[in-house]
């Protein structure tokens, strides 16, 4: 793939481009120009078969499931089903968070089997190698550190987090002024934990110009990862939270200089009233940079549906301008998801990105609605099944017990589509 | 229970006035001018061990379960099992929309169990008895519902629906202008094919001084039924629905002149970005009547995962002013909903309700929240699961496969927690 926001910013409109414009069903000179102006970024892994994506601006809001082993629960075979699964339900792409066994293996053998953006946060195996050494985590070197994510960039991963934005201060600020639930990202833990016992600022902060120019080289998209978002909503919209989204905001104008596409990450744990003010303060700071959404839980106590609690608040940012929601599993703050889990939890952020598509993108939106709309009026159950996120779970439900007449077990005989056509061929 | 109505605004603070600020944590004093006001119901079964329920402003948002036979599956026993999972997952009343079986037994036996408000919708029974009396089902005679009405007064029921506020004018307005999919309520296409047919005004509006004065009578509490919801996207706030919300912002007034306790029912299928909207609307046109909103769901599309889609509807407009709300199944659209179908229903919009509590009524509704997020930064599973919506569920995932360390599965060995504590003191 060309480096899409060189070659736009030269007027160039790329196969990319063509790609995902026909497949958004918007214009491409449109499209091109929003590139050039970081508002959305293609993304597109540069190995293996993959198609093009589009993330923000006036696009169709993404969605991503994580995979990936735990220390606990370490089985290749069942995180390539995960992808599978998540894939076969909708997700846009696929972020690989494993933690333990062969990483380097792990990570091929899933690039290899997706055809979607897939990504990884390089910061994880540097760690976990370093450990390996027989070291203490805080001795990883900085140089491993950009080592392995030159790695990642050549294995050809579309995106990469990296939590560039959180800081010696901003973590000795979190010191002075603790929180509830304190640092809940683990790139963010494990950097806090590096910079306090280093004395040392950040690597992925102090040279984020060698970042930049890795990922220029190898045009993988950067992913700023909140490392302080917050973990409860006692901590949400805090100074710890909006300091680094300050420092990101510069970050973000850094990549555009350099030529390089970037996403911002955003929480997290957000009362309903404060997910609009998040969304539009990434916006306006980060110059409407693609705001990548993890949930956000609305709730710290859906614990077992947290998948919910995501999509309530996923849907609301999505209405708001939020471009690419991380899936939140009915596992999470549990366990390590099962299949069934990331089923589950891809529906429902497909569910929570299209309810605010159907604000933010309308008629384009709205179609598929219509069209179940009209199957159910129809009492077409077939059509209704089919247009269903998930046809065989509708199946499933439907027939149960099948209706005498035509119509569904709920209404039966009383079925009001079917009383209006009974009584009155005059009301519809 | 003495007719609170009256009671308030003769200054007296009742028994169940008392009982009700207690367990809500406000002031006895201004439930009671509330109550006069007609912001907040109480309501209370006449019959059988029930405890008053207090809904409306300033208070916990409440949620309902619907239950009942269809034509396709009657088992009174699958009913009664329902309506205990509904309860002891949380919902706050239950309402019996029975179309099959003998409907007296049934209602008597559900108001027996149940320690909850319980309601129902007496047209349902009239409608059916008339058509079990060989007769086609328009030529129910009005008396024969106001029986039904009284009979089920009688019984001790809390609350009913009735479609007061669909005229024989709206349903002809919806002929010369119809919509995608026309009247999905099943009280609102009863009325309507029986308007169209006999050429009459619907009695439940032109005699709805008869009605409040049984409501009078036997202390039940009206909820003025949506019959012109939309049932799709498409249809979502067009004229039959606030033509319906403004007839019936008329008779809340005369119910209010008339001493009966009145809530307003609401949609339905609602684009995200009307929600606020609607639940304005009505606030303002049947000044601050307590809300109950079916959902809304904010697309047509989410069948099977109706649940997820009607809790972020639920969620926003509970934090813009709703009071109540209906809960969706899994099974809408496709099926009379099992007994795990409402379990999951009513724990979605127990979330959908807290989510929307936490903005509208502050610190009392965020303490759950505290706790859970306090037992997680203490790797406390006890507690986490114990705080849970679903401990059984919860326990569930969690100990699919027990990680070696205290922490979860997902994280491990890198759980962030433990990152924090094992290499900062400083950082909690």
């Amino acid at each position: 793939m060309a480096n899409q926001i060189i070659a736009v910013r030269q007027g160039t409109i790329t196969e990319e481009v063509k790609r995902v414009a026909r497949m958004e069903g918007v214009s491409a000179e449109r499209l091109r120009d929003r590139i050039a102006r970081g508002t959305v970024i293609v993304a597109c892994n540069n190995s293996g078969d993959c198609k093009p994506l589009g993330i923000g601006e006036g696009l169709r809001t993404k969605v991503n499931a994580n995979i990936g082993t735990s220390t606990d629960i370490c089985d290749l075979g069942i995180e390539l089903e995960k992808a599978k699964v998540a894939i076969r339900y909708g997700t846009d792409t696929i972020m690989d968070l494993s933690t333990e066994g062969d990483l380097d293996h792990i990570r091929s053998a899933i690039i290899k089997e997706v055809k979607v953006p897939f990504g990884t946060v390089p910061l994880y195996q540097s760690y976990i190698e370093t450990v390996r050494r027989n070291k203490n985590p805080v001795s990883m070197s900085p140089d491993h550190l950009f080592n392995v994510i030159e790695k990642h960039m050549k294995d050809g991963v579309a995106f990469m987090t990296v939590h560039c934005g959180i800081t010696l201060d901003a973590v000795k600020h979190l010191i002075d002024h603790p929180r509830l639930n304190g640092i809940v990202s683990r790139g963010g833990a494990f950097l806090a934990a590096w910079m306090l016992y280093n004395e040392r600022e950040n690597p992925l902060y102090s040279d984020y110009d060698y970042l930049l120019e890795l990922a220029k080289k190898y045009d993988v998209v950067l992913s700023l990862g909140d490392a302080l978002r917050p973990g409860s909503l006692a901590d949400a919209s805090d100074h710890a939270q909006f300091q680094e989204l300050l420092t990101i905001s510069h970050l973000v104008k850094r990549a555009w200089d350099a030529g390089v596409q970037v996403i911002v990450e955003g929480p997290g744990h957000l009362p309903l009233d404060q997910v609009e003010a998040n969304v539009k303060m990434e916006k306006l700071l980060c110059k409407g940079a693609p705001f990548y959404l993890l949930g956000p839980v609305v709730t710290d106590i859906a614990t077992g549906f947290d998948h919910i609690a995501g999509a309530i608040g996923g849907a609301l940012a999505v209405m708001v301008g939020a471009d690419y929601l991380c899936y939140v599993t009915p596992a999470e703050h549990l366990g390590l998801p099962d299949i069934d889990d990331v089923r589950q939890g891809v529906i429902a952020s497909k569910i929570a990105a299209h309810a605010g598509d159907i604000v933010k993108l309308g008629r384009r939106a709205i179609k598929h609605d219509i069209e179940m709309s009209k199957a159910r009026s129809l009492l077409d159950w077939e059509a209704q099944i089919g247009l269903s996120l998930d046809p065989d779970k509708a199946r499933e439900i439907h027939s149960r017990k099948k209706s005498k007449n035509g119509t569904c077990t709920m209404c039966g005989d009383w079925c009001t589509y079917k009383i209006i056509k009974d009584t009155s061929k005059k009301l519809r």
